[in-house]
């Protein structure tokens, strides 16, 4: 690695292994529970007709599907996703849509044609990790906004701002960015207010920065009705809106999108051809027959059902098998619950010896903070496990909770080094 | 786009739509003869063959398929493709092996984890332009070394290492990566000779750099035998590898790979996760399957024979109907005829006119260049013209050249825009 060292970028020294990614290494261990990783419920697929329709596009699979495709993705499927959202109050053209390897890549690429190191991004206090890479990639500067349940503080937002104006920085050092989730925010549950949204496109009009607003769990709502879209308040072309396949209907296509000004979209583009030329044309295909039999709408529902269930059963376990100084949010969609330990409690430490002792697993949330804050957090994910693991998990998950709220109290350490730490040891890898 | 002009960071200005990418527009309309685009012969894909086994992959798509797979990709493929490299003289384990989006991410990601803003880069004069774009994204600095009929000149570049060395650079200016694609180079066609790969590999060892070997092409070998590997003279896991299956068999799939030491394949592992999490699983099993079957081997087989025939048929044609001040090369395998015009003729300025008058396209070969040079330069590709257009469109192209040559010595300028020139204002769009 010696010769290597002397080769990485700065960026590099910055990369770490994702500890959620890692921690679906313990998901594929039948004999723990898992409420790690944010996947989407296997058990909702419906592969019956999925295979059926992949096997129609297989079986027409002619020359054009083999060969490259435009960078900028398939025509049809732009075509669908410009309809759906002016239907939902963003006007757009099919032009203004960029396809992309699952939205993941709308966020690389947003990050390489707009950040040069140092540049300040605005993100969400936890926001979701993917993001922060992304962002952290090409060397930003975090400016992380607290979250309550409203979401982001778009106050405590203006008020940094103004502050940041004031003359504690520099000329130019505001934000390019600001980054949100505002349905269902992974990790915490929470959903931006219709009111925060508003206010949010007005602060990026008066101070100059553009909005991305990452979505891929809005329409997975449970109850109550749907907040308008960040962008459909847009003025003046300043927030990218991002969408994903991956959640609603299957992760494995690698099928996501942006939409944005056409130009911008143009640029990201061409910053697409220097990454991948253009992305596989199955996956895309397969998402356009999906849509044309109604089949993806007909899943939507479905999963909705399933999803709440699983909400209801973990937020019912919750009650009854957790510490009343544990404290959690109330997701109305999505795939998470956010739980925070008593002050003190260091949930990424505490991780080998829940597996250990209890064959359970979470992530810490200290992964979602960029300041290091948040030890005593966790991100529970209810999407991927069966109803009675999400039960017995729980009960698990709440006795060792007990167990070490009663050590901490009694001022003791668990004594040696649990049997599975050297496993876990992957948990917390960084390079 | 006032708004966004002050959003996009120093590397965007750079960015520009890759002359190639748009010459693909053309090679879209029925009526123009287009050697612009280096893709395969949609005419030789199995097509009956790949669709029946993409219908099976297709009916076991099941949860796991759909679900997001491992970021370094399949475990399958991955020990397919270290298996055949250890028979090719690169003894590798699947752990030195990272699936991609085509080798064009895998540059990406090598320029990602490597390049700071200002790091050179040696590269090949002309050199691939999707190389050239992918470290360029990063800011890198180029020190252009140019080709002859063996390939990069390795003495040159000596020369240039030990001047920089002796104080023309500042300390630590020397580059750090040197890019090669060895085998019937793209743009030009020829290959790097077995010495020059020693020798290259001697030099990234004496000044400190690595090497990225890029090696789409390799396989596609008409006559004469194959040279090593430039890692396969690698002692110290300096030689970054990188293979593709969008040559051999099918671009629309996005399945590429690089090889290197585990520790830098685990770093480019962690940057892919914050670039698309993973590749899609679809176009990595069918791939699998398709080896499983010995598929791929008889495809390459019949393709050789086929691209061998349609560069036969392109150099008779050229020493027909070309002038006798063109030189081009002859390309021992791969898809492309490198011709250089006399000088002072400009391959860009003189395309609109090509296509206008005799409906006949190339990719003018200053793209190629990252020092502005080449203005007299071509690039034609063989591989996806049918038989009898390459004919006719070398017939076509030679009488347009004879034409500009007369044109030139009698002094003048064609006179008016031609009517196409709005049309074809694409080709060189910048932005």
């Amino acid at each position: 690695m010696g010769l290597w060292e002397g080769l990485f970028a700065a960026r590099t020294q910055r990369m770490k292994a994702s500890d959620i990614r890692e921690a679906f290494k313990l998901a594929e261990r039948g004999d723990i529970i898992s409420f790690a990783g944010g996947f989407p419920s296997p058990e909702t697929f419906p592969l019956d007709e999925v295979a059926e329709v992949a096997e129609g596009v297989a079986r027409q699979m002619g020359a054009t599907s083999l060969q490259y495709g435009p960078t900028e993705g398939l025509y049809e499927l732009r075509e669908l996703i410009a309809h759906r959202m002016t239907g939902e109050g963003v006007p757009c053209r099919p032009e203004e849509v960029l396809l992309t390897n699952g939205s993941q890549q709308a966020l690389d690429l947003i990050a390489k044609v707009t950040l040069d190191p140092g540049d300040a991004v605005i993100v969400e206090k936890p926001g979701y990790i993917g993001g922060i890479s992304a962002f952290g990639n090409y060397e930003a500067a975090f400016w992380p906004i607290p979250l309550d349940d409203d979401g982001l503080q778009v106050s405590f937002l203006e008020e940094r701002l103004l502050e940041n104006r004031a003359g504690n920085g520099r000329p130019g050092s505001g934000p390019k960015l600001c980054y949100v989730v505002p349905n269902f925010q992974n990790p915490s549950g929470v959903t931006l207010s219709e009111e925060r949204r508003r206010r949010l496109v007005e602060l990026a009009v008066r101070f100059g920065f553009a909005v991305v607003e990452d979505n891929p769990y809005g329409e997975i709502r449970f109850e109550g009705s749907p907040r308008p879209h960040v962008k459909s308040f847009d003025g003046d072309g300043r927030v990218l809106y991002l969408g994903s396949y991956s959640k609603v209907a299957f992760p494995g296509l690698r099928v996501g999108y942006v939409i944005g000004p056409e130009d911008v979209i143009r640029k990201m583009a061409i910053a697409k051809q220097g990454t991948d030329l253009c992305s596989n044309t199955f996956g895309q295909k397969l998402i356009v027959e999906c849509e044309k039999r109604g089949l993806l709408q007909r899943h939507l529902r479905s999963i909705i059902d399933v999803y709440r269930r699983k909400r209801d059963l973990m937020i019912e376990a919750m009650g009854e098998h957790f510490p009343k100084e544990v404290h959690w949010t109330y997701p109305e969609g999505g795939f998470f619950i956010w739980v925070t330990l008593p002050e003190g409690m260091d949930a990424k430490e505490m991780l080998p010896r829940a597996v250990a002792e209890e064959r359970v697993a979470y992530v810490s949330g200290g992964a979602f903070f960029t300041d290091g804050s948040g030890p005593n957090t966790i991100r529970l994910a209810y999407s991927q496990a069966p109803d009675e693991w999400i039960v017995e998990g729980i009960r698990r998950l709440g006795a060792f909770l007990k167990r070490e709220m009663a050590r901490r109290k009694a001022g003791a350490r668990p004594a040696g080094k649990p049997p599975l730490e050297q496993e876990i040891g992957e948990l917390s890898r960084t390079f």
